[in-house]
């Protein structure tokens, strides 16, 4: 198996931990998107999106986007599980990743950022509002919605790891990143703690990464 | 059950296809999102996100995020499968759903168009620039995945409706009412006619819905 990777991409972070969790190893290809090798021919004949992850399976089956990458490593390596058994609870962690992969992540991204700054000329403290009003606005939902429910436990759901998780740790890691207070999300900060204290994510870290600079 | 809807949502236009596809009823619970509803204190008990659509069970289960919606539908109701059986074929549908979903949508979302004229001050001519930018960078590579891929057939995968067909119908939608050329993604636009043959997503169009205007 071969991941396509880029240590600061929250997208391939969620897929190193679903990775490590599963004990599935995968050669790593970089791809470093600051000097955009993204959109070099050879890796857009790997993924015409030009986005990392890219995960090319044992048989050359190439899989984008990482929660789709993450359904199928959790269809074909199905322990330890990274969703529950029962619909409801799937739906409720599938819902907990979608909040964050979907209305927070793609608002941040390093193409995005990108284009704020060159095609539409702002400033980098407007550049930076931006990231965290899109980051509060998302933690602030999420906080009442994990604090305000007994299905959260010492992780999103429950007290085993699932794809919630998965996907939250790397988006705290970019609120860090960016400087942003992190005192009103305690139940947030409380289960990310708890998932760095697994190597399966503390070993997926983007500091700890080979192409890490 | 109950769907928290509003007709120009495209995610929650993608939920009433999927329920359409399935044959399941919903009562339908309008929220106005330009008149600002979706904050106000109702329905921020219902969904905390202050985004519809929600759907609730007739176990008063309250489920949101289009996506992981449609996943408990395709679960509890199994025929039509809206994804197909092999774990391959399940990742390259969930990648070109998760492609619009992820990728395209949230950039073109109304609070982010609201933030951009509110808060950044930007023109019209600069708003519309945004939205026709990530609609166009996102049809450019999927219609490069669609045409250049034998799995694709009468619909993004094979000959039956799936999960990418229900995202696709309501971006491209969205990118008629934002008039962009769509004379470049002739796989997406042929994709797309085929599917609004089919009542389900013919009847699950903003403009038939009882709360257009």
């Amino acid at each position: 198996m071969k991941l396509y990777d880029y240590f600061r991409s929250s997208a391939a972070y969620r897929v190193r931990i679903a990775l490590n969790l599963k004990g599935v190893d995968a050669h790593r290809e970089f791809v470093h998107l600051v000097k955009g090798q993204q959109r070099a021919d050879a890796y857009l004949a790997v993924n015409r999106q030009g986005l990392v992850p890219a995960l090319v399976t044992d048989e050359h089956v190439v899989l984008t986007q990482s929660l789709a990458i993450i359904e199928w490593l959790d269809e074909v390596h199905r322990a330890p599980a990274l969703l529950p058994d029962d619909a409801f609870a799937r739906a409720r962690v599938r819902s907990i990743a979608m909040a964050i992969a979907c209305d927070i992540h793609p608002l941040n991204n390093l193409r995005v950022l990108n284009y704020l700054s060159n095609t539409l000329g702002l400033s980098d403290e407007q550049k930076n509002g931006w990231y965290r009003y899109w980051v509060d606005i998302g933690f602030e939902a999420l906080e009442q919605q994990l604090a305000g429910d007994a299905l959260t436990g010492e992780f999103c759901h429950g007290d085993a790891p699932t794809l919630a998780d998965v996907c939250l740790v790397p988006q705290v890691a970019n609120a860090r990143r960016y400087k942003i207070d992190l005192l009103p999300y305690p139940t947030i900060v409380r289960i990310d703690a708890r998932c760095r204290e697994l190597p399966a994510f503390a070993n997926a870290a983007p500091e700890q990464q080979p192409d890490a600079f």
